[in-house]
């Protein structure tokens, strides 16, 4: 049974409480914290767990064997930091850390360590449609991956201001993992691309944007990223090969015929759509920790990685440039 | 240049001089018929063409090398037989007749004659979606067949009047020819049965109806036809065989997100439907008439067939009884 | 936390520990048994839980709250109506009984104790296309309800041997179940019809089999059954009503552009056909024991009108005739 | 009935020759011309039409109503200007010319002749799924368009050798007028990408290649053009708007389930790909010549516009630059 601290009581964090009290029997969650202590109590009292006030002591607790981390993206290198320096081990939010340094600065924590005891969330490697493109790709059923379309589409921004760099460090940031995942490659450079936006992005928005990378081997990536779309969250994900393509499938929901029309509902949110990834991924980390063995989970490189991405982009944006995509060698503790 | 006279000057008739004028080059039509005269005319006027007072002598007409007959059912056989009577080719819409009776003494002239003059309008046969079912299953790509599955759909239906015998004569037809043409069996056995109806339909009309057919080697058949489905007119059908099943596609229509939904149209009507398969089937007439040979053409006995298996449900309809397909012997003239 | 014990430790069996075990934090199996004893104490030594030699003193032990009974379908309502007996909570894979007057004797036992304590493992109930079909009819979107379509095929039959009637009782039950469940009317009429059967069954064995339902109110339902279809598992289901279709959309899987063709994968077992229906039944049972409230549980009313239904199917397929189901009036219990 | 001659003997050529033989009443080719004399004198035996040695010859000759131009590309020009100045009408391939200063000479001719004599050969116009998008997005069912996606795959490249910029110029060209025409824009730059190549490009050959352009109001449009993506000729397209999407659907072909895969034919050529809307743009330019009124058939702007963006392409392929794409104002004659 491994007893678990979050910290965080926001959306995210509540859903991976509520993911692990009704779904995961050998995890418990016995400790919360939130900057906002309402909030934190609101949930310690739904769930009928601890309330920690400080944020450290509930990571060095005693009864708690991990940590989520689930705060304020500007926080969580303090945190995760935290955890493992005393040894726990750590599932954080993506991104993990809010600047690439952030991340070096995790991955030293963790090397310094001497153990992995990290795990970034990037639930889309829990998805059984990603898990069945890599597969087939894996397999080496398409060839050689050449080039990658994905399309990334909000109905609306969550949260009620949305700047331009949220649209890429906050949600693009999946895209930037699982493309890697996908295709097994390090990317080499970032252009960025700001289409004609929607009349219903604010002001201070450009939506959509295009961000286009590359890799080292030279496959084309080029991804959407629309915050606005308001027909319903919807993720496309096609990979193109020497001999054939493999392409994300849609949700299986209910098909109607009604009024000239064969139709087929999108679901409106992230939650509903990734709903199995979301269980399997938390189902998963409990698993690695209670082995004591987080191989095959999203690491701080990986974490590293996307926040190295995320930063050309906008250094691609700021300059109009495309850019190099700086990164420092993996550190041989990561492979 | 095939010579056409066209006997029936309503929607369908129409619907075959506009196809030959506008795209069929190897044929002209030259002279129409009708009861209504007054529609003949219009039609005359409209393409330029001789209006013939009498069928008959339109039938008999030097500079008429082939006849279209879309008449009034009823009427189909003295028209055919008039044709075939002198030697002409003629295209007779489905039914062939209104009785199975009719139908043998068509088949009867014709083997009189000596030659095959006549094609069954049963455009399915140039779909090619159908096609496409019917080579995968020809090349044993499903094994041996065991199981139909057939929906046949209209929004509403056409004309003011429409009995629960005309639902199974004149649109059910259609799935009685294509199955035997797919499958390549006899038909046996014929059941009906009457469902709930809905509120939709005219009172003395059941609606949906389904029959059910079995082939000699025990092949099963449900055939849904329900002709005020409000939503499309839309056919389905699937062939279940040993080691896998083939299904018609739905036709290609825009792929619309929008509001939580993705859609895509279901037409309207038949015509829009199979428009391609319509054109098709006339222009591999005109190419049959043009050599001389009909080999590969619905002909008298596959208009009979129908008839036979239509009369068949009606017969099982009024009796509330599984009944036998009473069929004569397949004439060698047809083998 | 709910105490489970076991009856049955063959495939189902172990599945229902494993989801428990795995994935639901609020119950935990205590005890399990079988009358295979090796089978019983090799997963009591995997999960570390006690062997219970006697079925019955498993449902009487103190520390079982909930009894699962996933044993050879003959013994099923001698355990269930033992746990009904003494109060305690028992989920009863289906069928219910391998008759109806069991599942009758099984009511009148509930109903004697004067609590819900059965839920029957219909587990389509909990699977999300059908949910949504259900909320689509529920709605009225597709006006009432005229037609059902449903295919029940599997790749191989499960077990060594089959026969033509475990086809029905034992698969095509599902189906019994779920479209009552989808339309909300009651069963009037069964008629059997064997087809042509494949090569691939065995001498004993009619496959595939139609059967065909009407309701009170007229609904007409067929389906088949076919346990060798070869190509996969696969579920099909269509209601049709008198504005509209819905139908039961495939599992979604990855599209695979590859040498001419678009394809993507059809499962080959239930097992993972169902993963996500089978996890949501356990769990919503579980949290309907934990309130100690049933209601919207598969009932044992529900499984004495599958059985009624297959008993039916059986006197049509021996008798060659359409027959009436004969059903008991539903006892107010179980409105 | 109008008179056609046609100068270009190929697969193109023949394949409009065909069309017009078999399929259009209200048109009849009556001279034929090529390069190759064989070629020609071949096609003139088949068909029955006079074989012509000069095709200026050929374009005066009386009995031509109008010349299609199906030659090389470099020939276009010549023969287009030579009809357009005997006041003829001429369908001329894609691309219009191979420069898009020949393009304005075109257009300069047309203008000083004072009538519009031209169509080009962009196909895809007269595809219904194109027709059903351009439909959709002109409703306003997608709210302004802001980005466009479009993949155009070739099984392997047409002819034995195939270049870079045969790519775009010969390939990709359709895709310049196709977006355009659903998007009603006008470019403004261009950039290009080349990525990994695919094993199965000969050495001279990017492949597969990425085109990005903009519009004057912001449009983002990206295209793939891959030459050798050997699965079979895909083409696809999203137009992604402020309120929704359309994309184009894939053919529909026959549903096949077979050993654990639901799979479609994918065509592996363009003829079959687009054989009606060959069909349809034949037929609709007959019209058009015969009425002596081309409104709404692509106009040498058109082709002027594509010759423009794909030297745009080069250009930032060469200098591996965003470039704008510089077009001269478009003549009041063309609006």
């Amino acid at each position: 049974m491994i007893r678990v601290g979050v910290i965080g009581a926001g959306g995210i964090g509540r859903g991976h409480i509520k993911r692990i009290v009704s779904g995961i029997p050998n995890a418990a969650v016995v400790a919360v914290n939130d900057i906002n202590s309402e909030s934190a109590k609101e949930v310690a009292t739904e769930y009928g767990i601890r309330y920690e006030e400080d944020p450290h002591q509930l990571i060095r607790s005693e009864d708690v064997d991990a940590v989520i981390v689930a705060t304020w993206d500007k926080t969580h290198e303090e945190f995760v930091v935290s955890a493992i320096n005393v040894g726990k081990y750590v599932f954080c939010e993506k991104p993990l850390a809010d600047t690439s340094e952030g991340c070096r600065r995790i991955m030293d924590a963790e090397i310094v360590g001497g153990k992995k005891l990290l795990m970034v969330g990037f639930m889309r490697r829990y998805d059984t449609g990603y898990r069945q493109m890599k597969e087939l790709i894996a397999k080496g059923n398409i060839g050689e991956p050449l080039l990658v379309h994905a399309q990334h589409r909000n109905a609306v921004p969550t949260g009620e201001t949305h700047t331009t760099e949220m649209s890429v460090s906050g949600a693009l940031v999946h895209e930037f993992d699982i493309t890697r995942w996908l295709v097994g490659d390090t990317y080499a450079t970032a252009q960025f691309i700001a289409p004609k936006s929607t009349r219903n992005a604010t002001a201070d928005l450009l939506d959509p944007q295009m961000i286009i990378l590359s890799t080292k081997s030279g496959i084309h990536i080029d991804m959407e990223i629309y915050m606005n779309c308001r027909y319903g969250y919807d993720i496309q994900c096609e990979v193109v090969g020497e001999y054939g393509t493999v392409r994300l499938p849609d949700p299986a929901t209910a098909i109607f015929r009604h009024d000239g029309t064969c139709s087929k509902e999108v679901y409106m949110g992230w939650a509903r759509r990734f709903t199995d990834a979301y269980k399997t991924e938390m189902q998963e980390w409990v698993n690695c920790v209670e082995k004591g063995d987080l191989t095959g989970c999203p690491t701080a490189w990986d974490g590293y990685v996307a926040a190295a991405v995320a930063e050309a982009c906008t250094k691609a944006r700021v300059t109009a440039q495309m850019v190099d995509i700086d990164m420092i060698e993996m550190p041989a503790f990561y492979r």
